[in-house]
């Protein structure tokens, strides 16, 4: 049970933004327009950094859940992101995204980690000003969405099927809040 | 400078909001309802876990803007903002502000170190559910924003008088994006 009186049966961020939907509604258009909106990352490059960054933070409902969306919208690739999740190092991932998730990490860790020798490693890989932006802001986001999601305890299912539909949902209505709960 | 090509000669949030103006908003409508809506903690017991929790981050940015935001907000109490920010412990700061004080540091640590004794602690000295949620998603959203204006090495200030200037703005005016830079 939530450390608050959340709507029951709703998982993660869902739940949040029903019980407080002043703040609901700015988070969603947030992560839509961060995640689906126009950027040179694709759908599926900006659903796997806020995997790996929700994966380091431990937070199972939005590792599962953006990795299944990541998944979905790699299609053929989709084992890339298991690659990633388990070691970037050794996965197959092009090196300008092995160069911007190393950038992610390190705002994992804390803004002030990231370096400017990470900012020229990861332009050497042909990585542009956007780019590097829209890792910064959607790891530094999933910190927020990771400890807001933990910090009050909301459900998070163990069923790696719910995880599949909600990749499913996810990777082609993208992020819109359905107040009909 | 900053990692990448933000505005000159603007601080922090505003430059990045400048950057990208699309994020900005959603950020922005984020922190105003936030810290200016409604809800059961006063603006100043607000921007106090916004200095609180971004001085845990090392941002002095974000913690200087808004230490002074709740300086002023704060009036003749002022002196409880550079107490708490010294010593929660040993603050004059009420019993329930130092348990929903007390999350936040968790909240800043990880989502997962939020544990139900201290939620029960907090509830014992009064705190309600939304207050609970206020103090967790305060504390988050600014593990966001500090990772943001750290991570891209935005221009951070060092004349105390401009976080002055910034913290009565913020304090009457709160968070509008003004777009004319």
């Amino acid at each position: 049970m939530a450390h608050i009186s959340v709507p029951p049966d709703i998982p993660g961020i869902r739940s949040l933004a029903l019980f407080r939907p002043e703040t609901g509604d700015p988070l969603y258009a947030l992560v839509q327009v961060l995640l689906r909106g126009p950027s040179p990352l694709s759908f599926a490059q900006r659903e796997l950094i806020a995997a790996y960054v929700s994966s380091l933070n431990r937070c199972k409902f939005c590792t599962d859940s953006h990795a299944a969306a990541a998944r979905t919208l790699f299609g053929e690739q989709g084992v890339l992101v298991s690659e990633v999740l388990e070691n970037v190092g050794t996965s197959m991932i092009d090196p300008k995204m092995k160069r911007l998730l190393g950038i992610a990490e390190k705002v994992q860790e804390s803004g002030k980690a990231v370096l400017p020798q990470d900012i020229d490693l990861a332009r050497k890989e042909g990585a542009t000003d956007r780019e590097l932006h829209d890792t910064v802001l959607i790891a530094a986001t999933f910190c927020m969405f990771n400890r807001y999601v933990d910090g009050l305890d909301t459900w998070t299912p163990t069923d790696a099927k719910m995880y599949d539909g909600m990749g499913k949902r996810l990777s082609t209505k993208g992020y819109i809040l359905n107040k009909n709960s």
